[in-house]
């Protein structure tokens, strides 16, 4: 069985993908949780990783002798290895499309990401507030994400962003907690996309993990003095 | 014919990738350049990029009613359109291995990037040694792409990072033009993978037709004041 190694659920957010991608579709693995204390090379962190991960990071998928040491190339290791799970859409087309949604993620949306670190447990509107106030770079993020999965959502009539759900959707699920939880405004359609993410099944039993932590990390946490 | 949409060949580091790729592969395509003057909403750059680009970035792939808006994308597109080409290793571990190195590249070296903007056509050394010496983060990325191309030229035996040339190279061709245009120090067997890469034949035509750009953007420009 492949191990997946990860950070602090109410945290990291690179995490949330590649497990909620794979509990959602029913892939077995065996998790392994490096609690995050500190990112410094003597940490207990690092040294859980150490000989694990090339990079010194989570998530990690370690399957026999392979190590797959980024979220995309997780997910597109699992879409290969499941193709009966249909990770990405089937259609040549839409599975560009599909990719294009995730790689943006994945090197993009560097504002929304530096000023709203995820925090699945804390109520973090006040900060929203001031961030959407005082930030157009996160208002940008933001304005884009709606454009995106608007237009997502249309096109595939939904629920998911692809229709059925997809790496698609595990790759938005942080950006999802993020605006929630920094209660940034979004239109209708989009709080409703947001609360059926937050409601799958993978995301229920990831949220209540993340909660049941009750860490506190400084490094993770600019906004609040304690929990 | 797919038609890929750039930016400045001396100065986008982010276009080379896909086009250094098809040219290489030798995958037809018509290119539309879409040269830097500002990156303002009313530039010539988004201008021409409006009604194509989603992001109103570069590069963008647009296939028929198909529009592929980022580079990672891309080359996923190409791997699954021209299979004969084997953009990606043969062997599903090396190829989950090669997503490993191209998705690490496309979310991460924060530090060199941002320091150290591609910029074919300058000789940069003097910039180079003074980030060497105060810019420990810089450091610390370039030597994980010493650790990261020592490990798969060892593995591979090289020529290039996964023994053929694959969209690996082409994701990394960029940083060789980083490493190489600022001087900064890396070890005999490396210093000779980024010749190899600058000798490819794609990579020769790229670099003379930047060569013969001779644009000035500023905001390009952070070490130097004209050309
Ligand atoms: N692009 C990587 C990013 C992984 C990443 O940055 N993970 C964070 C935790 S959410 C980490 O491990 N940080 C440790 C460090 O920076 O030292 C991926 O997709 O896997
Ligand atoms: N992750 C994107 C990044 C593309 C990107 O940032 N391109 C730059 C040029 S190298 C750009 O178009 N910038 C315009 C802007 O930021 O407005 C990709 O891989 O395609």
């Amino acid at each position: 069985m492949p191990k997946l190694y990860i950070g602090n659920k109410n945290y990291s957010s690179w995490s949330l993908r590649p497990w909620v991608l794979m509990r959602q579709a029913g892939i077995p693995f065996e998790e392994v949780v490096a609690r995050f204390d500190s990112f410094d090379p003597d940490s207990q962190f690092k040294a859980t990783l150490a000989g694990v991960s090339p990079t010194g990071k989570v998530p990690v998928l370690v399957d026999g002798d392979l190590t797959v040491w980024d979220t995309l190339a997780i997910a597109e290791y699992l879409a290969e290895q499941y193709p009966d799970k249909y990770l990405w859409p089937q259609e040549a087309k839409a599975r560009a499309v599909a990719r294009s949604a995730c790689a943006e993620m994945h090197s993009g949306f560097a504002a929304l990401r530096g000023a709203c670190p995820m925090n699945i447990e804390a109520d973090l509107a006040q900060a929203g507030a001031l961030l959407w106030r005082d930030r157009p770079a996160v208002r940008a993020d933001v304005a884009r994400l709606v454009q995106l999965w608007s237009e997502l959502l249309e096109r595939h009539g939904g629920p998911m962003l692809m229709g059925k759900f997809t790496i698609v959707d595990a790759f938005y699920a942080p950006v999802c907690m993020r605006l929630s939880r920094y209660g940034l405004p979004v239109p209708a359609h989009i709080a409703a996309y947001i609360q059926r993410v937050e409601a799958l099944p993978a995301m229920q039993e990831w949220i209540a993990a993340a909660k049941a932590e009750q860490d506190f990390r400084e490094f993770e946490e600019p906004y609040r003095l304690k929990r």
